[in-house]
């Protein structure tokens, strides 16, 4: 099938998968989560044979992680799913609504997008989460997974259909997986105009580019993330020391992780070497500027380009500055817009922070870390949009809906202006 | 000065313009509004030049009339001004938020988006309206008027300069007009990305096709509308034929007028000629299908495109239906997704019409004339958003705006997952 058809289906089953009840869908998503244990066995030696190919073709370590489905991953897997039973379903929500002077009455109220697309990479259990979310909030789902993990998600696809199958409300095409992995195929689902209403790309800076190239379907980009953390002067010295330990090595392969780390002047001598130490220990390359070289001499000399690099690795750049705003004009200069973070005790600063920093997401005596649909309760996430229409921070059920108004009259006519 | 320079002026003035409070932001409204009075004779000289100058260029009345600013509308544009001091500013507000098990408190706060572009064509008083929402919502203003109404627009910006003067906590560059009507310019605006959050064109599908073939800011399209109005079987006759008749013709010209009627067969042979009749008393093309020719023999046939066309004029395409379902089945196929309404007494079908129909904004029982956003208690609208990420329908001060996320720690780490 091309992916046009894939996409001309799924807007024509919109017009049902838009209009199913909460209970139509909830029932449909616990059986998507028993068909997947059932399947369990199949997706698992599907996975092996992806696996097996990936390190033949010399894929690197933590990309083959990301690849495979274990046991505990399928389980995290369907407990995900089973989450998203559990959150409101968004859909019909009233949002706000009014009475005008002239009697009629204005409902602004939340409904399904129609089609969501997903192009992702690697990671399988995407293809399950994503058809999840879109189902819960009412769209129809187009996946288009990765060549590497194509036999898990065929799997995984099947198992989805057999559930699917069993609910004759519930069209064939609401959710779909894109069986062509070229580019070619990508490009196609990027251009079906008229047919998605949602594309997300998740993956690296080649597909996002090639998305705001190449798409005139409307997108919502999930882009870099240059994260900063700021430690005030007024900090609480051991929850700085833990959230920079926390946000730079927990994971530092992702998004959410930081690149950044700005202190406040007071605290570069006696603070400062303690927890450059700890990162060091943790096998963390420091670059610093001039002022952090002065009492770390270990530190690697900064150059500007540093403060513009998503490193999403064991590296670190980290200057002195002289206070809050010297650090919120260099987020302003270098940031991604995707999350930053401060440590501070003083409430002036650390809310001037927040209003000043323009960033989807921006953490108070937390790791920058918590960026991530499931921590903030969205079950898994779509994407973190790092634009600012539409939605920032983690995608979860709202983030893949509209806001209809509806306007109640009771024949009222307007006078010509 | 160039484009380029007018959006990082505007993008580093809105650091400032972002944190203004609701009260230096209405004080310098209602000194907006003063500038605009105190300037009026101005204004009204330099639009009686451009008004002349299109005028021998021949351009159509109908421009001509959007052109002209009579004291009529300078009296109506401070008033709308006024009316948005009045309005709730919508930055700061906490659009909702939550407790995680760990404690975590995410807070989800509205923002101004930064930095506004609008590209319009012909009607002046866009200049003040759109810099006053803009302003009200904590953005930066870059406008971008025709050249036929430079004269005039300038006028109104010298106004608007001198009362921002008043304010030294108001950069200069808190609102801008591109003093420069060439095509070049606005390529220039549509392609300064890192510098405009958001641009909305506001003119005819030339600009629309251009914007959506050259931007690379981020955009809400104001398109197309192709609107319909669905009388039922159910309906009463009366509100029927006043709903008609106020959706067609009182003002043929502008998006949210009609452009098909489509009637429930039960009210083809006793309702629909006399409405027919009442249109065609009004000027009013009618192109009908079989069944509209049978009962009234006047209509011209329609021909498959007018189901398509957006006469934006007194003419109206008519075709008679089996019931809502065929009504919606025809919008889905031939609506742009901007303004539909029913008439209808029965309240299921009423419902079901208004789930089904996507478009931004449903009417029941009344006009789709008011689609706008005056009518809709937003003072003025920044354009009629046709798209279904970000905004639907008429876009107000709230469609300027952008949800951060805030998370209140006290020093908790993620585990590694």
């Amino acid at each position: 099938m091309t992916v046009s058809k894939v996409c001309q289906d799924a807007a024509e089953a919109s017009a049902v998968v838009t209009q199913l009840t909460t209970e139509q869908k909830d029932r449909l998503l616990l059986d998507m989560a028993s068909a997947i244990e059932q399947h369990q066995d199949a997706i698992i030696e599907a996975n092996a044979r992806d696996v097996a190919a990936a390190r033949e073709a010399g894929v690197s370590a933590t990309l083959v992680d990301r690849l495979t489905m274990t046991e505990r991953r399928m389980a995290g897997l369907t407990r995900a799913i089973r989450t998203i039973v559990d959150l409101p379903d968004p859909v019909g929500q009233v949002v706000n609504g009014w009475t005008r002077p002239n009697g009629l009455l204005i409902e602004r109220v939340r409904e399904p997008l129609g089609v969501v697309a997903v192009i992702y990479e690697a990671r399988p259990n995407v293809t399950a989460e994503v058809a999840a979310l879109c189902l819960k909030s009412g769209n129809c789902a187009v996946l288009r997974g990765s060549s590497m993990a194509m036999e898990t998600n065929r799997a995984i696809m099947a198992a989805l259909d057999t559930a699917i199958a069993e609910h004759p409300d519930v069209p064939a095409a609401a959710v779909q997986l894109i069986d062509d992995p070229s580019r070619e195929a990508a490009l196609e689902l990027m251009r079906a105009k008229g047919y998605v209403d949602l594309l997300v790309p998740r993956g690296g800076a080649e597909l996002i580019a090639s998305v705001e190239q190449n798409a005139t379907v409307p997108t919502v980009i999930d882009g870099a993330g240059n994260c900063h953390l700021y430690i005030d002067g007024t900090a609480d010295r051991d929850i700085a020391t833990a959230v920079t330990v926390n946000a730079k090595t927990s994971r530092p392969s992702v998004c959410n992780a930081i690149e950044t780390l700005l202190v406040h002047r007071d605290l570069a001598a006696d603070w400062l070497p303690g927890v450059l130490d700890a990162l060091a220990e943790a096998g963390v390359e420091i670059r610093g500027c001039a002022a952090v070289r002065e009492v770390w001499p270990k530190a690697v000399a900064a150059r500007e380009e540093d403060w513009g690099t998503e490193y999403l690795d064991l590296v670190l750049a980290v200057r002195v500055v002289a206070d809050a705003d010297e650090a919120i004009a260099h987020i302003r200069r270098w940031g991604t817009s995707n999350a930053e973070g401060i440590v501070a005790r003083d409430i002036d600063i650390a809310r001037r922070f927040v209003r000043q920093v323009d960033s989807g997401s921006v953490f108070v005596n937390t790791s920058t870390r918590y960026s991530d649909g499931g921590e903030f309760g969205y079950g898994v996430e779509i994407g973190v949009s790092t634009q600012k229409l539409h939605v920032r921070g983690p995608m979860g059920l709202e983030a893949l809906t509209t806001v209809k108004n509806v306007v109640w009259g009771t024949g009222q006519t307007r006078v010509v202006a």
